[in-house]
């Protein structure tokens, strides 16, 4: 369960992106998933003032990512944007980069990524993320002290494996708060009345019923027995109200068939 | 562990899709995560055939989606789409939808997907996506067996919850092969011989060395005890490969102290 103060330390830094949608998309992620702190690295302020205009400009943005957008700041270096960050943990793809360290895969970096959100005092995590392009440098990952992959599907023929820069923000996030999210609404459940064994046994006679009106019984007795009719009827309806409506169109076909 | 035979017989179905850049983007996250059969419902070809086209103009399309983009086919009702399949999930937004039935999380509906998936003799599984403006209408959702959300992030105020659509996929399919993917390349990792006793022992000895010459320990004798040094040097490097380096910056420190 992340709380509001642990989400709100959790940094999303961009290095490099030059696409503005890819930045945009990235925001809305955050916005979806309760994140709120975005960075870009980058040399030239051209994507990131295209990225806040195309929000301020479509109507997207009103569903979307407008408070992270807003809120987004441009840094020249990536030394600079971590300066306040106690964990870096850098994404990249698994290619043929002789990168000499670990991996984790992004499953089995998340419980440290949240151990330091929720453990230090005033602790800052950034989860850096490489242009579109080329993903992360290893100069930029020589920042890191955590390193992650998302585990895709990496036939032996295919070398240059990448996500979408969206999609990556969007499934790093959904498994940072993948064991809940403080301060969210719950999903409601319905917790409807069952059907209960009086609303399965009404149904089966109803059902006999039927079988004998309609001259069933008489062609099929092999399928009319009491016994499998009843097994039959267990799968009418879960709920009380599904057998009620079960109930409903089977007493219709028995008015139908005697009136007849 | 999805096997490749078990990832063949899911399909992704996007109902209503408008825009071609979120069908393609739907495919390479398919692609991404090692699954091929993807079926749109339109009424009119146009933002399919979009789809195809770009994907094959633009050079995205060699790290991207090619094959799946090749292989998808346009229908234009719900019920061709989905006629060979055993299980039908939707994924919808928890909006002010009065649904009256119950909806799983992604985490909560994933064995019962994967379960269909693996379990039956010839089962196919479709999963569900709305179009981007709308998502799933009721009636849509009446033809699925499964209900299904991604939980975001909504305080009481936001109404209108949804995720871009390649961003939903994406993060479907990740959770459906977060367990892991046969036949996929494992991430590779180091193996790389941890830094020993002995390796500590020498950085310990060599650092109360360096802060003998550099006058340190006279200046700050409460920090140069041995112990405490030793427990210093736990920092310096895991691997052997890195306390062989400190061991020589170490060296390095002393060598100039020692000529001067």
């Amino acid at each position: 369960m992340l709380s509001a103060a642990a989400r709100a330390r959790l940094t999303v830094v961009l290095v490099g992106a030059r696409n503005p949608s890819n930045i945009g998309a990235a925001a809305r992620a955050m916005q979806d998933f309760g994140f709120s702190d975005l960075r870009i690295v980058n040399d030239y302020a051209a994507p990131f003032e295209a990225a806040q205009l195309e929000d301020a400009a479509t109507p997207k943005s009103a569903v979307g990512a407008a408070s992270v957008m807003q809120r987004a700041r441009r840094f020249s270096s990536l030394t600079d944007a971590t300066a306040d960050c106690s964990l870096v943990a850098g994404t990249t793809a698994i290619g043929d980069r002789d990168l000499q360290r670990d991996i984790l895969t992004l499953q089995q970096a998340t419980p440290q990524i949240l151990g330091s959100l929720t453990s230090d005092p005033q602790p800052r995590v950034a989860v850096l993320f490489g242009s579109e392009k080329t993903g992360l440098s290893k100069e930029h990952l020589s920042h890191c002290s955590l390193l992650l992959t998302i585990p895709l599907f990496a036939p032996e023929d295919a070398r240059h494996l990448s996500m979408n820069l969206g999609q990556s923000v969007a499934v790093c996030l959904y498994e940072l708060t993948r064991e809940g999210l403080e301060g969210s609404r719950e999903i409601p459940t319905l917790h409807e009345a069952a059907a209960t064994a009086d609303d399965r046994e009404r149904l089966t006679q109803l059902l006999l019923d039927v079988m004998h009106v309609t001259d069933y019984t008489r062609r099929f007795p092999a399928n009319a027995a009491e016994p499998l009719v009843r097994q039959l009827t267990q799968q009418l309806g879960t709920t009380h109200r599904e057998a009620m409506t079960w109930m409903g169109i089977l007493r219709q076909i028995l008015w139908r068939e005697r009136k007849q």
